[in-house]
């Protein structure tokens, strides 16, 4: 993808085509959730089909105790030497039980970070998504 | 860091000192917030410094309204092709004023992702932190 920045803008806001493009070519991202006021966060891999996202994790994961219908973030980026990217989803979080429900996240291509064979699968429905793409540059100077 | 899994043992819990270590030698993570019941993430730089986390980043950035004493989640991570680590943090956020605090910020090292003068710190407070390393490898194959 190309980014265009303007003189003096190091952050572009991306379109929702081009964040769920960038979405579709990484595997790994972060979950935030908030449950009776806990807030907290873990690392997820994802497959992304249908603009929905599928995450595919191990029993005891904190992730079960976020995917009965919470509210969750999830975040996803990469950086490199001189840019980085980020995108941000907002959406709530479903616990798949039902046959097809699991094929569907089957088709995500979405394989979990550890081997093991009792694993369960979620789903997050996209609310909102945004993007962001950062030139990244030193620190300039205040002027005395 | 030498990680030794043993048989069957994928992920393996880090140290306090180990997550530390971990979190001391990467400088890019992710906060998660939620404020009025509002779940948010954001990407972040960071710097250590005397075990608390130090973030710089330009006004208008979602950090600002979750950094007045709010309880937070910060995770960052590493992956290679065969292993990863995650460390999280739990703990608040205290936007700095005064010139002592932000001189204990500077000694964090973190420098901001994008260049910007009029930006601002906030600082961690940890209460919690945990680390986990995984051997990554292939979903073995359900008997049947």
């Amino acid at each position: 993808m190309e980014y265009t920045h303007g003189p003096n803008q190091p952050v572009l806001v991306l379109s929702e085509e081009q964040s769920w493009q960038l979405l579709s070519h990484t595997s790994h991202g972060r979950v935030a959730t908030a449950v009776a006021g806990e807030i907290d966060i873990v690392p997820v891999n994802y497959g992304v089909h249908n603009k929905k996202l599928f995450l595919r994790t191990a029993p005891g994961n904190k992730l079960a105790s976020m995917a009965i219908n919470a509210k969750v973030a999830f975040e996803a980026d990469g950086i490199l030497a001189d840019e980085a990217w980020s995108v941000v989803v907002h959406g709530t979080a479903e616990l798949l039980e039902s046959e097809a429900d699991i094929q569907e996240a089957r088709e995500s291509g979405v394989s979990p970070w550890i081997p093991t064979q009792k694993d369960f699968w979620v789903r997050i429905h996209v609310d909102s998504i945004s993007g962001r793409h950062f030139e990244l540059g030193e620190q300039p100077e205040v002027a005395e």
